[in-house]
């Protein structure tokens, strides 16, 4: 099933360009012992690619509706992504977080100008809360993953790494609801049909494995990792749609491997990954080298983590992981 | 005075060029609070500029001399350097460290197939055991900062600047011996002579602010601070009178901000920097924001920091500095 084209992918980079940073494909081959690449999306403006669908979705408004403002729901990325670009655009954006929402993430959408509101604890609470908001308001809903405006934003990841990297091989990403998968999948199988795109879980929130296996989206009923931006219980519509035609592989990695990824990128790469960022790293260096001399990808999502919480991470993964 | 030439530069950047990475130039303007772009050297392969002119200086030697091996005395990065750009090339490269260096640097060495001697405990120990090797085993020696192929190297970095930040208005470079703040103030002069060249030096090894004083190159007595790759007790003769003639302020930063600026480059720009690499940076932003709306750049010059070592860096300076 094709949820979104290659048309939609040309124009959201079109859309984003200036806005947008492309991000520098890093070679970490020599630190990895295999030819591994790292697309550094923690590099991006506001810190992670969520920025690319948020953009993408709100400077394609018509005038009329960009005008109403924006809201959304999200405990991290996604709502500091629409507050940035809410500005960017001129446009006000409101943004639904967890009572528990860490303050450095609070402070980050604020940062951008964004009105906070707090309600409840679970994702199902702040998106109704928003979803009445929007309602009462008259504002525009951003939703996190589940649309193609967004998926096309975050497509944009694919199509630079196919562009920089011509002989990739394979591409990890990885997988919260879904969205950067669907979209890097799309843009990457587009002109490399035969490279192999593979979708990274925590094993404590593996949505999207389970609904593969079940053939339909499935709700856990709950997830934990320590990658808290990959927790959604159940993929998209259109994610899962998008995956299930187009993905590979969906492994699991255990939050042990992601805390030595986070400490390998920043001994090896020098780079600051959030847990969830890391996740992708730690499958591509997890796997077995593969027998061809191809290129493997993988992508660094995100990079807001706190100094005091990367500290924590750094002491308790001293070592590096295998290879 | 001019050390090298505009020519020097061009060869030198042919040179490298496939083995050396063009580094990106991000944009931090925003967390910055003022038009800030930082040349991320820490994402250099081998972790820092010192390749440039370690790879230039040996890539350009007469095959005879090339064949004979090569050799450096170091404590830190331009040892990696050496011993990364010898394998490059095919040679075989010793490294004269200190009885004290880290584990973690002389892994770095012997990782890149380097032979590790080891004397003493001051540089002028590890100068003289390597000159003695130099002559009874007939290698040539690669010098850390003064020599005009190494100098020629480092430029190559003042030469990116200048390409990818037109508008820059001023940039800060570290200072140990001064082979990149020469290499920078001779590249960046020569295409934007208005602009601004600035030396920072940590305030406890303020050598060339020393000497610039005193109109000739001093020696200091003893020299300590956290930025372990900015210690040399006395600048080069070239790289003084490079500095003399060419840069337009030299300016101290203390531990503190140098530890602050290690967790601002961690917490907003997501790049892993060692304290030596964040020097610039913590000059930047301590710096009176310019009435113009000229960009500044910082030379992030490093990152290689264990992470055992970061996470204390990072506990120690939570606060954000000024700015």
């Amino acid at each position: 099933m094709t949820v979104i084209s290659g048309a939609d992918i040309d124009a959201a980079a079109a859309r984003i360009r200036g806005a947008v940073a492309r991000t520098p494909l890093l070679d970490a081959s020599r630190a990895a012992g295999r030819p591994l690449w790292l697309k550094c999306e923690n590099l991006q403006v506001a810190g992670s690619f969520k920025l690319r669908g948020a953009f993408n979705m709100i400077a394609g408004l018509p005038p009329a509706e960009r005008r109403r403002g924006v809201i959304t729901y999200s405990s991290g990325n996604h709502a500091q992504a629409v507050a940035c670009a809410a500005r960017a655009v001129g446009t006000a954006a409101v943004v639904v977080m967890p009572r528990t929402a860490p303050a450095v993430k609070v402070a980050g959408a604020r940062g951008y100008g964004a009105e906070v509101l707090f309600e409840g604890t679970t994702s199902v609470e702040r998106r109704t809360r928003a979803e009445r908001e929007a309602q009462g308001r008259g504002l525009v809903m951003i939703p996190p993953f589940d649309h193609p405006a967004i998926i096309a934003g975050q497509a944009t990841v694919g199509r630079e790494i196919v562009e920089d990297a011509r002989q990739v091989a394979r591409v990890y990403v990885p997988v919260g609801g879904g969205g950067l998968l669907a979209g890097v999948a799309t843009a990457v199988k587009q002109t490399h049909p035969s490279a192999q795109v593979i979708g990274v879980e925590p094993v404590g929130a593996a949505c999207l494995a389970a609904s593969l296996a079940a053939g339909r989206p499935v709700t856990l009923e709950r997830t934990a990792s320590v990658a808290d931006g990959l927790l959604p219980v159940r993929p998209g519509d259109l994610t899962f749609a998008a995956a299930r035609a187009l993905v590979d592989d969906v492994v699991g990695v255990e939050d042990e491997a992601i805390e030595r990824g986070v400490a390998w990128l920043c001994r090896h790469a020098k780079l600051v990954a959030e847990p969830s960022g890391a996740a992708a790293t730690a499958a591509a260096l997890a796997a077995e080298p593969a027998p061809d001399a191809g290129i493997s990808v993988a992508v660094v999502s995100g990079g807001n983590v706190a100094p005091a919480a990367l500290a924590d991470l750094l002491r308790g993964a001293a070592v590096d992981p295998p290879g």
